[in-house]
């Protein structure tokens, strides 16, 4: 890395340095990124293709952490259900889902290169670039500003009038663009079997594997609402010119929950544990003023108000707030936006996005969207199979069942082989159609009968079904539940964890800017290195009775026997962002080193081991190490 | 469960029954599966697509334990680098690769109804079918045997001529089949990008993603062999016809280990800890002779013989039948089973596989492979990349070195514009060419040169270039790495694991066959029940408190407060091979029963998490909590 990438991160203390140049700070992290292992683009020697991206072992190790993190914060602490279903779909899921119809993103093309480019991206891009032109009127900069706030949800016919209002071009060669805009749906289609016909999806989500299999689930819990359903795995999004590489990955990995709940009683029991939380939020009538930014409030308030509209929603909100911040994330650089009326996706009721600011700008990292019941009941509705919930009613109520009782002696008689369709066309009679049918029938004594499945009109008369209204007493209400969605991208999550955590900070002698990755221990992917001082045989030994107790606790560390000094040692620890540095420097007693405060102290051979391992499981800070040993 | 299903399932406990009725006995555990939430067809609501298959809770909890013991014994135990690379992966990799040729089966067509069948599938059902009639005779038994043992390599015009001879027809329907079999390439195929340019596939393994990213894992490993790149993660294969449910899925979990060595020394400084085992072996040999089967020899003795080809192959056998056992599958239905010369892969110099014996038969699930320098050196070639490592030799030694240096200015003035096409095809003779050209060059003074880049010859004479052979010293051996793979088939293990750890027992009144699942602690997917004996206030808060411990050691657990009896309670634990049971029967103490033996101890209240914690995660037996707590 060159002095003047080396300059750009460590502008990174100052935002606004970032904010001036983010394009050389994305540069200069993504060379650290590759050279430390934490990521890179996938099959680069075949120079690859965009929007593919590699986790090498630092990277990996970090989402190992990550997600070893979002079960504790989640999946145990709520008792949620873990799944696995296939990526693999077949078509009638996506069809019943509205995902084939309406999981798109709308394109125009370079007419002379054929490059497709999203058209909403077009046109933010021109209104971002012409914003900065300070002599533009305020009139105009309003105009604009209104126009970002709405680009993602105008119709094709509305962003190709805008982008041939403004004469928008293709980027880098200027060509002029197709018109309209065309749909292009994001799914990677493929064909399951051998024989061509069963046409298949790759998942843009996992929710809809959770919600086809809602009945077992529901099984699992016991027959009781509300209960959660969490999934780890791998979706796939083609998306139409990815540009902005470790955000809009083609292939990413999602954690997901669907938090399945009766739609009368959206409260939480375990909502008073983050209601007096406090933290940028965002609503949707705060967004349609202008000037407006994110605003801190507290959570509880929020949902008093109703400006979240569930304690359930709020919950969640809560929960992420804290587990991002657990993560690294600055607090500073994280709200929570409210999605508009118009922006919600097609199966949307309320949706808060978390959004974290990195230099690509303010990021979705986590939606916590209440879907209501809109997915269970599509694939019910398409499926013909029941997916539904029951809660025993405080008391029992009366209500009014109709029943059809054919009789089938007389229908056989009067219809002989064709008995079962007219049997069947009978009981398929909504409410309407049978009280009047009963009415000619009492009135007239028959009634012709259109029997769709034989395709001709039958005659039934008085004595071939009997047609009541019943009052019965039921003690249950049977109802489609409503789905919460927090949905994690977890690839996302930890590119803005490694913006906020990366620094400079000069060396000992001053001489150079050295770059510190800041993580959290539990993120961290080593936890800690080990340095004999000297190569000698007792240090050796000490070094190898250290590694083996880490190895045996879990604890992800190095060993660097190089001949390097240890300042040389140190700085390729914290470039890797290793929380702790163990130095063998005597035969009974050793250095512990911390990455951020650089204070040391010492403790036992003996105890080296169980000290870092209890600060890398979070068990205890450095702080609390620091307290005991030195006071 | 009926009864006919449960007295199936008594009978695994004796072989033989299983092996007489194996379609029944798989019904019966594939309904235990589904009753208790391990693993069902995906899309069940819509009927489906064979093929696919969804883990419940269960499922994933046991996944995700085999997985963690799955990093203990490799990943960590070895230093291995893990990783992650995309499933999605553009066609010229897989070309580079030979899957694009390759990576197929043979499939005839049912000519009436259309269907697909594997055509090595058919040959060998009817080989099966008629190898059980006794009236065949020796001489027919032993050409069956020997098809058997061959058919999966056959090719296409082989395989047709023996369904023809056969008077093979379509399974079910009796159809006659198309000929000759036709080559089916099972990887998923799709688009990537919105311009429908840039094929694109689903991996069918992990391993190509690391192969060509080796010179950046060779860059994290300190430049230094061997060492080990692992990976976990969904692989797609398009299974013509599967019907083996859990064991041929066209979506599944493999982790992968391709760990690169120096060709010239295959030697492994850890084999000693491995070489006295002893287990189930069935080399090439064996299996060449008729009437053979596996049997138990010594590891180390194998690889002396040279039975397996190294130490190295030798040291992961021995740890992948650790691991296996370790997991709970049966040692006696455990065998390493040699790929004969005609049955390797295309890449593959020695393969064993790890195979196991369930209801299906002997199948494949851990692939044991040294596919020596073969993707690398294709990866190489086709990207135009080195993948190389370095060695130090023991002394310094003299090579000759091809010098072919143009003369600028002669070639200048002679090809002009040319000049970089000519000056590329002369750097890019090889030895032989060049010699050949330096023979004719001092004999005649100039020769004709075919410049394929500019589809023409042209003459070069002596002074244009000079074409010499250099005597230089190096000290180090350039080389293409060797890869030993190690590939697990994650959801083929646990499959089996099922099969061999599920089994029936009467119940204390001896009136009923209950099922249990005799899954080692550290794989059972919930590790511990808690039953307050009586619902008071008192034994609910030790409940609480015994819980509340669990969750903060990570510990899955379910409270139990249903009004069922006690007996009762152990039975529906015991299906689901929770191993531990803590009744709350005393407000000071509690009960602490094993599921296997059954066997109850006492402990404190206090103690009762940690005493369940510490046997859940394998550091301590029941035996040693009995031998503590009754001794």
């Amino acid at each position: 890395m060159n002095s003047t990438e080396q300059s750009l991160l460590h502008a990174n203390s100052e935002k606004s340095a970032v904010e001036k140049e983010p394009e050389a700070f994305r540069k200069a992290l993504a060379i650290i990124l590759k050279e430390r292992s934490f990521s890179y683009p996938s099959f680069d020697i075949y120079k690859g293709v965009t929007g593919l991206l590699d986790y090498g072992p630092s990277g990996r190790l970090v989402e190992l952490n990550v997600l070893s993190l979002w079960r504790k914060y989640f999946v145990n602490e709520e008792d949620m259900l873990e799944v696995g279903c296939t990526a693999l779909t077949p078509e009638i899921v996506f069809n019943a889902s509205g995902h084939v119809k309406k999981f798109t993103d709308l394109m125009v093309k370079d007419v002379i290169n054929g490059k497709n480019h999203r058209a909403d991206h077009l046109v933010k891009g021109y209104c971002e670039r012409l914003k900065k032109d300070v002599t533009i009127s305020a009139e105009k900069a309003a105009e604009l500003d209104n126009l970002l706030s709405v680009v993602e949800n105008l119709s094709a016919e509305e962003l190709g009038a805008k982008i041939q209002e403004y004469g928008i071009t293709a980027p880098d060669t200027n060509n002029p663009l197709s018109h309209p805009p065309r749909p292009f749906n994001l799914m990677f289609q493929t064909s399951i079997g051998s024989s061509g016909s069963t046409n298949g999806y790759l998942r843009p989500e996992t929710a809809q594997g959770i919600f086809v299999n809602f009945n077992e689930y529901y099984k699992d819990s016991g027959e009781k609402l509300p209960f959660a359903v969490a999934q780890v795995g791998r979706v796939f999004r083609n998306e139409i010119s990815p540009r902005q590489g470790p955000i809009r990955a083609r292939e990413f990995l999602l954690a997901e929950i669907e938090h399945f709940v009766d739609p009368e009683n959206k409260s939480h029991p375990k909502f008073p544990d983050v209601e007096s939380l406090e933290f940028l939020m965002f609503p949707r009538e705060e967004q349609e003023k202008s000037g407006q930014s994110a605003k801190k409030l507290c959570l509880g308030e929020a949902v008093a108000k109703g400006t979240v509209n569930s304690e359930t929603l709020g919950y969640f909100i809560g929960r992420v707030y804290l587990f991002l911040v657990c993560l690294g994330i600055d607090k500073e650089r994280l709200r929570f936006r409210q999605h508009k009326a118009n922006e919600m996706a097609h199966y949307a009721a309320d949706c808060w996005d978390a959004e974290i600011e990195c230099s690509y700008g303010w990021i979705e990292c986590v939606g916590i969207a209440d879907r209501s019941a809109y997915d269970l009941l599509a694939h019910s509705r398409i499926s013909k199979v029941a997916l539904k919930a029951e809660a025993k009613l405080a008391e029992p109520i009366q209500v009014e069942e109709l029943v059809i009782t054919p009789v089938m002696r007389e229908m056989g008689l009067a219809f002989k082989g064709d008995q079962k369709n007219v049997v069947e066309a009978l009981q398929a009679l909504n409410e309407e159609e049978a009280m009047k049918m009963k009415g000619t029938l009492e009135s007239k004594g028959e009634v012709e009968f259109e029997v769709c499945t034989l395709g001709k009109k039958v005659t039934i008369n008085k004595d071939m079904v009997s047609i009541l209204k019943k009052r019965t007493l039921v003690s249950t209400r049977v109802f489609t539940p409503s789905v919460v969605e927090p949905s994690f991208g977890i690839g996302r999550i930890m590119y803005c964890m490694y913006e906020h955590c990366i620094s400079t900070r000069p060396s000992k002698a001053g001489d150079q800017q050295l770059n510190v990755f800041r993580f959290p221990p539990l993120v961290a992917p080593i936890k800690c290195t080990v340095f004999p001082l000297v190569q000698n045989q007792q240090f050796e030994e000490a070094t190898k009775l250290i590694s083996k107790q880490l190895k045996s606790d879990g604890i992800k560390h190095k060993i660097d026997v190089s001949g390097k000094s240890i300042g040389k040692k140190y700085a390729r620890a914290d470039e890797l962002g290793v929380p702790f540095a163990i130095t063998v420097d005597s035969e009974t007693s050793v250095t512990i080193r911390e990455r951020d405060s650089r204070d040391q102290v010492r403790v036992s051979l003996k105890e080296a081991a169980s000290v870092v391992t209890s600060m890398a499981e979070g068990k205890k800070t450095w702080q609390d190490v620091c307290a005991r040993l030195n006071g």
